[in-house]
């Protein structure tokens, strides 16, 4: 926990948002690229806390609307693969192989799991009686991108939660595709404070294999859009491809509906740091921190048991009232060097003691988020839980206020380039989210440097006028933006 | 949640314990090995479900002892998994290569992260103030095995925790050695109810680069031993290999001392499943059973609605007292069918509820390992928690008495034999457990097929006599057993 701390990010958040990314990344000692494996990276003790509890809190979500774990291998036989042909055609050059061994089949490390999960749909389910099937597992996934890599944006190995959901209707499947983008708004953004807008991805945008994708895409702060998590509305085409079939309550069969859900922790905490930091390093929203309050002692050589003793006193109160909280005795670091290392890395609330609030029986009670210094009785330390989410509340609005006015109508290329170089979304005619609109898109890529990102996934817009492109008639109403 | 659960287990574990194993696997709905990937199973939620609760119980303790969470990359460079000499001697021919991709280096799925961390604690250790660093991962490791895979046993993807540890001097790294083995003791004896036999292993069986390894050897209800969790004493010779120094407090270089500990979640559930199961099938511990309380409705037309009525109610009491429960409810499917499955599965108790029990403001509690049926208050509800650590207590004393007169002197090679084909452990005088011992266990194991397990760990016996097999002046006092 020491030797890069003592130094404090350097950088303006809104001035080099990539160079502060980078710093707090490192300085806040959240994740270490010095491994030096081109995509893969370490993840340190206060970043792996923080995804640990993001962890907990999707599962619990995900188990409250029915979901159980499964633990898949992290391999998947070449043939398993192949069987659905748009996925492997996706898939296939984002693959990392196995080397083969004699007379086995070739094998690649897991990209996504539908081709584990549907045969064991198949074996698992017989009839109407086991289903739904909602399904999840965490961990790796792998996928060997020849992009450049960035750390937890866009790696070769991150860490995820995938569920696979089987039904017995087409109807059931769709209404679970729409409480999987109800969990992302419970979780991603009610509790994590990270607000996004859903978007039906354009034809080409969509799963490979899926018959559509909603995604969910979050602003950073240099006004680029990031993809968090997407669930994806597979209709019945990896059932086909695998046989996996079910008796319906006339014991007619029938292939399975298939969903899939994906949210990726590890990029999920991009957007936590990325919205919610400032210059002085990260803001840990009060649910997610490793760490609620820290104790930070401040004495000298006569007062020092007397200061400690009374530190105790309070380390023992908030863990009693299951406050999780760290005493920081740590010897050879001055009281300014742990401030410093608190506010890096994001705890919300800092106890500061000395003899003072010794004798006051008070103590002073620094807020990471607003910079507030104030006293706080040790009677009233039971305070701190609604303080906590009074917290949780103050950033998910803050959060909240970067979409206002984020989105701008336009009729010409040269007004997209300005919206987008404002770093805002252009919401525009166009001709079509089927195959037919690829070629559009292609253009908008190529001339504005941006992405077709899809229609409003709960709404359904009516375009007037032409295609912004090519100038036939609009069919669709979408929403361009530049994008991570 | 169904086909396979109709019949029970028809091999007895004290017969067939192999057959029982792979039934209880299948019927209790643990893992599942149709996809048909040699050495890679798939965990299903019941399994997933009590491993997950090992995991955070293990998880628990070790960071009450200080222990911080990473997440390192599952793959390792070529480069860094040849630093150690003896290390890549050991591992190499059980490491699975991805296929390296053009201009980049080999990389393998990691066997063990020894190579990964030591480079590591070299950039995050400057002093000893940095010291002691003891951190952990939990999840897969790939092993790629010729020999033949069982499920949960030898696998080629098997999940753990592996703790790896710094330390400034050689006295704290072999005490941090005896707190890995207390930990072994606290979570893996004590809380999970499996008693093991701690064994120093020979020279010729420790961790490949190690300086010592001491092993927890578990009983088999077969009468061979499982090995459980490891720890190693690693010295100097991995931060030698990766340059990974400190400046202790007069400033002077050295190299770290490190440690390794890894219990491996998948294969302590076997001696959990094994131990304490019976010929109905599991016996879960309560402290890791996923619900400890399943309640049965049992109704005709008539009364179906208060039946149900009155469950609800219990099954609300039960979550209010944090007792996780399950209402199974599910149409369609009998009480003894439900009765059936709860016992296969081995949840601690089942609440039967039937228009008496209604009338009666009482429950009938069935406590699973005891069979035992009684009535219960709905007010003495709250018993269930105190109940709950009894059952525990009680698999716990079951499974140590298994432990009783398991270990008998041998003074001859017939003896020997006797001795393991009665499910037992032979205590011999051996020439040494230095590498000139190794000739002699081979020996044991060509003719005997057993293994020399190693010596005491927590207590240095001394031999009288010589060795039983060279018949040369024995310096050490060996246990030998039949293994997994």
């Amino acid at each position: 926990m020491a030797k890069n701390m003592q130094e404090g990010i350097t950088a303006k958040k809104s001035d080099n948002f990539s160079e502060w990314y980078t710093q707090v990344l490192q300085k806040a000692e959240i994740a270490d690229l010095r491994l030096g494996i081109k995509g893969f990276i370490t993840i340190r003790p206060w970043g792996a806390m923080i995804m640990e509890n993001m962890f907990r809190m999707y599962e619990d979500e995900l188990q409250k609307k029915g979901h159980l774990p499964v633990i898949m291998p992290s391999v998947i036989p070449e043939s398993n693969l192949k069987k659905e042909a748009n996925h492997i055609l996706g898939f296939t050059p984002q693959v990392f192989w196995l080397e083969a061994e004699k007379g086995e089949e070739r094998l690649a490390l897991r990209p996504t799991s539908e081709t584990v999960f549907t045969p064991m749909f198949a074996l698992w389910i017989r009839s109407h009686r086991d289903l739904p099937m909602k399904l999840y597992q965490k961990g790796s996934v792998f996928r060997y991108d020849t992009k450049a890599t960035r750390p937890l944006i866009r790696g070769r190995e991150f860490q995820w939660i995938e569920c696979h959901d089987a039904f017995a209707t087409r109807e059931e499947a769709i209404k679970q595709t729409h409480e999987d983008m109800d969990t992302t708004e419970k979780i991603m953004h009610q509790k994590f404070g990270v607000p996004f807008l859903a978007m039906k991805r354009p034809e080409w945008d969509k799963f490979p294999g899926a018959e559509y994708t909603i995604g969910s895409d979050v602003f950073m702060p240099d006004g680029k859009l990031i993809q968090q998590p997407s669930t994806h509305m597979m209709g019945q085409k990896f059932s086909r491809a695998f046989g996996a079939t079910f008796k319906d309550e006339q014991d007619k069969e029938d292939y399975l509906y298939t969903t899939a859900y994906g949210p990726a922790i590890s990029r999920i905490l991009v957007s936590v740091m990325s919205l919610h930091g400032d210059d002085k390093g990260l803001i840990v929203p009060y649910c997610l921190s490793p760490v609620k309050v820290i104790i930070v002692p401040i004495y000298n050589m006569k007062n020092k048991s007397k200061v400690l003793k009374y530190c105790k006193e309070i380390n023992s109160k908030l863990s009693k009232l299951d406050i999780q909280n760290w005493l920081n005795n740590k010897e050879g670091y001055s009281p300014g060097w742990k401030f410093n290392e608190s506010e890096l890395k994001g705890i919300p609330f800092r106890l500061e003691i000395g003899e003072q609030e010794v004798k006051s029986k008070k103590v002073t009670l620094f807020t990471r988020d607003i910079g507030k210094k104030e006293k706080l009785f040790v009677k009233s330390l039971s305070k701190l839980k609604k303080l906590g989410q009074d917290y949780d509340e103050r950033l998910k609005k803050k959060a909240d206020k970067l979409m206002d006015n984020r989105i701008a109508n336009c009729r010409t290329k040269e007004e997209i380039k300005k919206v987008l170089n404002s770093g805002k979304i252009a919401r525009v005619n166009f001709c079509s989210v089927d195959k037919s609109g690829e070629k559009c898109a292609e253009h908008v890529k190529k001339e504005l440097g941006a992405e077709v990102r899809g229609t409003l996934a709960d709404k359904n817009e009516k375009p007037s006028g032409n295609c912004i492109i090519c100038n036939t008639r609009a069919k669709a109403v979408v929403y361009i933006a530049k994008s991570y």
